[in-house]
């Protein structure tokens, strides 16, 4: 059972806290900043690329690596240094971001010789929870459940707003990914447009559903349960597996079996398995070669743009960073300018390793 | 003027010598490597992305920081210890990749699931001097231009073959971007498609083209030109300037005016007009934080699988991956999952720190 409560920081930023238990008592919404929050990001249209590039200026200076003794996503303990969020009854907190992309404020972007359009939108965190020292992985699966109703919520609410066309939640992990925060969290971003990677994918999947009248993940994952051969979770409702078309060596996707479009749209069953095949998936690649592994977490889902999309089918794709212990995968000539991924080792032999390592989820 | 000379590896690869001088005496083409070459990479179809992922299982164990002692793209002194270059008078060097993703020799992909095909191509490797303490930016104007010979015979010379449909001259500079080997050198990809990247903006291109009977790219030459804001270098024939929608914060695209294909279809001139660009731009990213700027840098052409491409435009594309002088640009959450770039400044403030940056070029 999911509760939340709904505040307002002194900045005018919202921060709604979301729990097991009933969230009771007084709250005092804190914020690092008393500025009034009134962000203005723009959007340039890239004529080659044929889309929209994200103008925050104000991003440059943004936190980083703050002392050990300022972490900005830990409950305040001194009043005189508030961070974003407030000690007391709370499991995951979400606020809008200090230094957002996206922005309901956004207005009048400048005219230039190409299109440009206000940055609206929303870029949100979300904090797992208040133990600095926690991992996503590591947490109790009622946990990662109630995280799994914290998404779906931000999915509802995001999604009905009319200037957001489709929910991006992710997590960014490790600093060989450029994380700046250590504590736990993951970010959610809601953009005006459905951005070009989903679309691209939603675009195969309606073909699929048009020609088949089923989803394309749906065989996908069938798929990958009927051959094992890539396997690393096999639920009644979810499965986890390196794709047979993996780009990063150890790429993983989970979905559930039914092309549920969207985390609001998976029924308890299939939150509470997806929960538990998350929690498998990091802990293997967490002990895998016994260190946190860095890596991108995405969560594709329907658009909120009014649509009808049958074609949808949530599901997260994780691309650690690393393809040895000591290596990271770099993006480099054929990837960032031509498009084209070049893996140095077959899901097939990577998985192997994944698949040796066991793991205890029933915490 | 340029001179060559054709020579093939004890293991098969091929070897090029190129010169302003003619190449003449008797050349060894030296290679570490004894067995023969018969690289077997493999592509596999991304049904999401709708793209090819490259397969090539025997990179994973590739060259990697050796010590300081053994440099592969250094002439050979001790024939018990062969590199991958012989001594001698040559300028510039073009060799087969030890460990290509792509190769004439791949055959028989691998029956699954989804599409497979054969990695079918080249991968040369790039020796731009002699001299291992260089770089691009500081060699002779002259050296820069052969270099620019080099890359048009390259494109002639691989596009010709039937198997490739896209020529990609590039250069990753840097530990940052995952560069193994510090002698100065960039790479040749020749696939067997025209990868994603380039076949969007040719797209695009080719939708101006039809509509307004002239370039899209050389529209925005000249707008760059004639607004002057973001221009880095006007030459005769070429510019330089941060783009418009510059997705990194200090991104240069260099192109000639006129809409010339590819850079075998650049005249004289502009070969010498581009290579005086490209050594003000390379000699003012160093220049601005009194480092050598970490970078990746993508030519983009007209592919070369028998069609007309009118609408193709050459340019160099630079991605430093700098966005102040001690930060990556991180590529997260939104830029690898939704494909959403968040730029952190405006080109229009970015550029004033490279135009203030003065350099000598007629060395």
């Amino acid at each position: 059972m999911m509760h939340k409560r709904a505040l307002t920081k002194p900045d005018g930023r919202a921060l709604t806290l979301y729990a097991r238990a009933p969230v009771e008592g007084e709250f005092v919404a804190p914020s690092p900043s008393a500025t009034p929050h009134a962000p203005n990001p723009h959007l340039r249209w890239h004529p080659l690329r044929a889309e929209w590039v994200a103008y925050a200026g104000h991003r440059q200076n943004r936190t980083f690596l703050p002392p050990a003794e300022y972490n900005p996503l830990a409950p305040t303990t001194d009043p005189a240094h508030p961070t974003e969020v407030p000690p007391g009854g709370w499991d995951v907190a979400v606020f809008d971001n200090l230094f957002p992309t996206f922005a309901s404020s956004a207005q009048d972007p400048p005219h230039l010789a190409i299109p440009t359009a206000p940055g609206l939108g929303a870029c949100e965190v979300v904090v797992f929870t208040q133990d600095a020292d926690a991992s996503l992985g590591r947490l109790p699966l009622w946990h990662i459940e109630l995280l799994i109703d914290v998404w779906a919520d931000r999915y509802s609410e995001l999604g009905g707003r009319h200037d957001i066309k489709y929910v991006f939640p992710f997590e960014n992990r490790g600093v060989e990914v450029g994380v700046t925060l250590h504590h736990p969290h993951g970010q959610i971003y809601a953009y005006p447009f459905v951005p070009p990677i989903p679309a691209r994918a939603l675009e195969q999947q309606r073909l699929y559903y048009d020609q088949h009248g089923t989803g394309l993940l749906e065989q996908m994952v069938a798929q990958e349960v009927s051959a094992r051969t890539r396997l690393l979770y096999h639920g009644p409702h979810v499965a986890a597996f390196i794709p047979i078309c993996a780009r990063y060596a150890y790429e993983v996707w989970i979905a559930p079996h039914r092309g549920a479009p969207s985390m609001a749209a998976m029924s308890a069953e299939e939150r509470g398995d997806f929960a538990r095949a998350l929690k498998t998936v990091l802990l293997k690649l967490d002990g895998m070669w016994q260190r946190p592994m860095p890596y991108i977490m995405a969560f594709q889902q329907a658009p909120t743009d009014g649509d009808a999309h049958p074609e949808a089918h949530v599901h997260a794709q994780i691309y650690p960073a690393l393809r040895m212990p000591d290596r990271l995968k770099y993006l480099a000539g054929s990837e960032i300018g031509a498009g084209v991924f070049t893996a140095d080792t077959l899901p097939e032999s990577a998985v192997t390793q994944l698949q040796a390592i066991t793991v205890s989820v029933d915490a």
